[in-house]
């Protein structure tokens, strides 16, 4: 690999560039961002990094290029940088939901370019340059998609690419990667959002200040529901077939378990409060979480 | 202050003997506990009390009675003890719901026999007296309920008593601390216990193996469904009637939330994530939750 060039260098995008120098993967990475305020964070913060003005020229100095953007940013760029793509460009994203992409992006990518998609399971709820870590995708999943005209070849490379930036790598299609990832993770989010507006709304309604006494289990909510809103938008828009499936279940779920309340079941309710425990410790068991109480909070 | 006697010794029963050794607060600590499981843990780790087989004993013994049992336990336990309480007892208990108990005790406390309820808003998802630690307490909320009947010299003892354990003592009536909890605690807790409950659902149904990929989100949420479940079924049927409306509250939320993402609006949306996202600095800046990305983890 020669040189690299990262599209959008928030949160994930500094966190490649910094996994990148570090792993020495690449000979030069060029940075495209568009705002403002991100490039004089890259600047101050010194990142080991070439910024580049005009995205085309890198383009063709590039072998790599990752879209670190917001999905709804694709399209964009894409009619942006076509002329200049050629067969043997390795084009790849981290993107959280893949069959509206991947719609996107045979709609507007020039004919005969592959495009080759990725999800890293991190992040964090922070955004910005300023967070980003070089060991942000250690021992972390990261997702390659599969599908009917994927690139081999480039699959191949990617599949080597994560594994030097630390992740652990599993192939699947676009269809079972957005069945999964509605429920593992834009479902928990898509809750948090509204778990913590229920409380404002009810703030509101009985004027109690109860914000305050959120360290009882709203305080762990309001953490999801700090996620950049761009990209949670651009998630819930593009995956909504499975995301509106999966309220569906957890909608049933609840209007279940208040009837096992309201009817005091006790052998039901014991049992699915004992059935949920068990998920917990198959998370910690496959290092999915920190094994310490409270997350190891103070 | 001279004895005091802790019954239950869980999780915050255990941090309050050892809370309570540490500041020096009473002259000798009994602790009955029923679980032959915690008695040799209690044993084992030497905890700083007097082991007491017949809680009677220990009851005409002591000046302060603390219930940390689980809520369903308190009949049982008032009906034990009743004949040896006179009105110079102060007893108090720690649970997270108070209208209920409230009615179970006047039902069944001796007449002129004072209770005086409370609630540290503390805790973690594992359970035992091996995860007990001193400052438990310390800077956070103990809530002390004044109704009609209380004895304002007992709350001032409990009020001096919280502050000694380092807590920030808020008095309020029964009704407003349980329509407070239900949003800020039980809520959560109830959509935990339903979010992976759905996820577990979607396993079987797709036979996807996904809870490998919970990085994503669901591991926040399998943490608070990690709870103890006795002493949540007691909650969730007590506060049976302020738990269902905040189900309500939320599913209609949920419902909105998923009719702007299907007609994809994106003013609604983005509104809404805004809006959330807010608490959590407010939280952050209340000193509710640690303020590190991600709970500090790694």
């Amino acid at each position: 690999m020669k040189n690299i060039l990262i599209i959008g260098c928030g949160l994930l995008g500094s966190s490649l560039v910094r996994s990148i120098h570090k792993k020495k993967v690449a000979k030069k990475i060029f940075v495209y961002e568009k705002s403002k305020k991100n490039i004089s964070k890259i600047k101050k913060l010194r990142l080991p990094c070439i910024i580049v003005k005009k995205i085309n020229e890198a383009v063709l100095k590039s072998n790599l290029i990752i879209f670190c953007t917001p999905m709804s940013e694709y399209k964009k760029i894409i009619l942006r940088i076509n002329k200049n793509l050629n067969s043997k460009h390795i084009i790849t994203d981290i993107g959280s939901s893949k069959l509206k992409s991947k719609e996107v992006i045979k709609k507007n990518l020039k004919k005969n370019i592959f495009w080759t998609s990725g999800h890293p399971i991190s992040g964090s709820e922070v955004s910005g340059p300023e967070y980003g870590k070089p060991d942000m995708f250690e021992n972390k999943w990261c997702i390659l998609v599969k599908d009917k005209s994927t690139n081999l070849k480039h699959l191949k490379f990617l599949n080597y690419f994560w594994k030097k930036m630390g992740s652990k790598v599993v192939i699947m299609n676009s269809e079972k990667h957005d069945k999964i990832f509605s429920i593992t993770s834009h479902l928990p989010h898509l809750i948090a959002y509204n778990l913590v507006k229920s409380a404002q709304d009810f703030e509101k309604k009985q004027k109690y200040d109860l914000i305050k006494y959120s360290a009882g289990g709203l305080r762990d909510f309001s953490r999801i529901a700090a996620s950049n809103e761009i990209m949670w938008r651009d998630i819930f828009f593009d995956n909504k077939k499975n995301v509106s499936k999966a309220i569906d279940i957890f909608i049933k779920n609840l209007n279940a378990f208040k009837r096992d309340i309201n009817s005091k079941n006790n052998k039901s309710i014991l049992k699915k409060l004992i059935q949920t425990k068990k998920v917990r410790s198959k998370i910690i068991k496959l290092k999915q979480d920190i094994n310490k109480p409270d997350f190891g909070r103070d």
